[in-house]
């Protein structure tokens, strides 16, 4: 008998019917002789309106109360999700964070798990019952009810299969595994049968939303057997595995595009030391997040510092770089929205020379300039006008012989 | 320094300003240098939506499920109301059911309390802050999830200003107390200044809706100094007190008028022992509340009996009553839903005859028709037609001169 946990996200339990479809999934796991856990999201939008409410009591509500509200969320979700599949004659239960027992830090909207007891849902799985847990939260030492901050769901999911010792953690949502490039952009992309963490890690942080860093990084620390699966089809997703012997690792396992980012550069910045320590040190203050840092060779003693920060971040981060633009005397502050980041990602470039280059020689040949490049040991980046970047998609999967099967 | 219980209802914390009143009102009484404890329901029809959506889920949703999915609704609540008392700059915090330490028994959506802890509410008291209280909901020694049913908010505070030993316990209705009769009906009825608990049990189980029965039960029993009061005017309501010496007390303390029930005859019932019994027991067992019960002379060894039930349980009653009279070959069956039930309270009527007389005199002069009788300690009632109920109401009001103040 095998333990399965399953985590279906609120698209995929955001109505009547969709709910009872999660049912007739968690039961079809139970029949064949599993033990199942099941962890779930709130409903589709139902805390939205929670949100306004609150935003509109309160413009900066306490985040203990935020969390006491948003937990209500996925309580709703377990409560319907148990009755749907107590209606096809299973026996279930559903449980609080708080109940099974997930401690975390008090860093309320955004906690971390420090302790998952397994006695609860042992017990009730010894009985016969499947499981349902609320994703997103637990409870501090004090009992106040915490949530996980984005992503906690999965997060949620990975941690109770890593305390049950489950046989497999099978991420539900609305796409059927991970993709050698977005099919929407690259009609020909190839569902990956595998990918390794680190990869899946790239992937995750360079925008391809299927699964969050953070669950990610926790399946890969305590060795978590995860799958990527659709909750509408029945067939098999892709798993996220411990890296493989390089030999067998395709060069590049995928391509990920982000067009969520905005560059912003600072003209004519004195090129002495600690002027670029000054400069991101006051932006991490405004608590706003900076991906790709680019600084141009000096001329003369000045140079260009270039970066990105997340489109919806950038009125305020333009407000932040001029006022620190102004006090180290730097020229003009200019930002670009009309970008998009284009990174291959694959652990077999580690071993292979010539990768960079073969990526570069696809952009040249469609004549698509490129502005900013980042490089990581298993990833490379590169920012390009958001106009070209579904060409060069598929332009470099194309290169790299990526829709080709057998991954 | 005072301590308070306040508990505000559904309809006080229905929307956005709603809720924001009720901040203002627990506000100021904490600025009037007391420690305040709010207990609060559901908002509006919140939960009206989730119940709607568990029937489409599962016709028969298993009760610990239900209570898991309602008491979002007074989590959602607590959250909202306690981040509009922070906006106001004073400090609160919220705590549910589990996190007080309210206990109760198994028995889902309908618990009693066993235990309540002071322990955690005093030890947010005594740091300044407003303690603000999930109604209705408590926690079984397993710690699932439980509610308390009907009125189960009432009581929640009751029960709170019982174990905390406060000073006074403030139920907010949409009423500002409780009357002589409904001043809807009776123009002239006056709000009493002060009632006796077990004439509020007799008003609250008649149908005067300001308090649940259970409620005003648990304040007599711990000597809770209880006053019901309206959110939406600031003066004072009706404080229910315990018995004072007779001599004080009106004879008549208010008129209820109840236009709930339905009326059920069985016709030619044979009048020998453990036929009564043999009834009940079969409606009891099919969970139909019976109300008053009245049996005739009997005649050549037959009787009929009457008796009263809710109207929304009328179907129900009389499918199960017809298949009774034929076991026990009784006659016919017969039905009236156009009864009313007309009752006068007063714990002065112990210690005074002719009040029956004064009031059949009342309601001859106006040649209404009595129906059935029953009576008890501290109460009258009456089934009318329901076409003369108000019309009753008005003349019983003016014959025992409810309309002078002073009460």
């Amino acid at each position: 008998m095998s333990l399965i946990v399953q985590k279906f996200g609120g698209s995929s339990v955001a109505d009547v019917e969709k709910i009872k479809n999660v049912a007739k999934r968690v039961v079809e796991e139970k029949k064949r002789g599993n033990q199942v856990v099941v962890v779930v999201s709130a409903l589709g939008d139902t805390t939205d309106e929670l949100v306004e409410m609150a935003h509109k009591i309160n413009s900066m509500p306490e985040e203990r109360e935020m969390d006491m509200l948003m937990s209500t969320g996925e309580q709703i979700s377990i409560a319907l999700l148990t009755m749907a599949i107590h209606a096809l004659k299973e026996e279930a239960i559903s449980l609080t964070g708080a109940q099974v027992g997930i401690i975390t830090d008090s860093a309320h909207t955004k906690a971390r798990i420090l302790k998952i007891s397994s006695r609860k849902i042992k017990s009730e799985l010894s009985k016969g019952k499947i499981v349902i847990v609320a994703g997103f939260q637990g409870v501090d030492s004090n009992k106040n009810i915490t949530t996980l901050g984005r992503g906690g769901s999965d997060t949620s999911a990975v941690a109770i299969a890593a305390v049950l010792k489950a046989n497999r953690c099978d991420i539900y949502t609305d796409v059927d595994g991970v993709y050698t490039a977005d099919p929407r952009i690259v009609k020909d992309a190839q569902k990956l049968k595998t990918i390794c963490h680190d990869e899946m890690l790239e992937m995750a942080s360079l925008g391809a939303k299927v699964l969050q860093s953070r669950s990610v990084e926790f399946a890969k620390k305590f060795n978590v057997p995860l799958q990527v699966r659709s909750s509408f089809k029945n067939q098999e997703g892709t798993y996220i595995i411990k890296e493989a012997k390089a030999m067998e690792e395709p060069i590049i396992r995928g391509i990920a595009v982000n067009k969520e980012e905005a560059k912003i550069i600072i003209k004519k910045v004195k090129d002495k030391p600690g002027v670029a320590a000054k400069i991101f040190k006051k932006i991490a203050d405004s608590n706003i997040n900076i991906d790709m840092i680019v600084q141009n060779v000096s001329e003369e003693g000045y140079t260009d510092i270039a970066f990105t920060v997340m489109k919806s971040d950038l009125k305020k981060s333009l407000k932040v770089i001029t006022e620190i633009s102004k006090n180290i005397k730097a020229g003009e502050v200019l930002a670009d929205e009309k970008i998009a980041k284009l990174s291959i990602v694959g652990i077999g470039m580690k071993n292979h020379t010539g990768v960079a280059a073969k990526m570069f020689t696809a952009l040249a040949s469609q004549k698509i300039n490129i502005d900013i490049i980042s490089t990581s040991e298993i990833k490379i980046s590169c920012v390009i006008k958001e106009k070209d970047a579904d060409k060069a998609a598929r332009e470099i999967h194309k290169a790299f012989k990526l829709n080709q099967k057998t991954k």
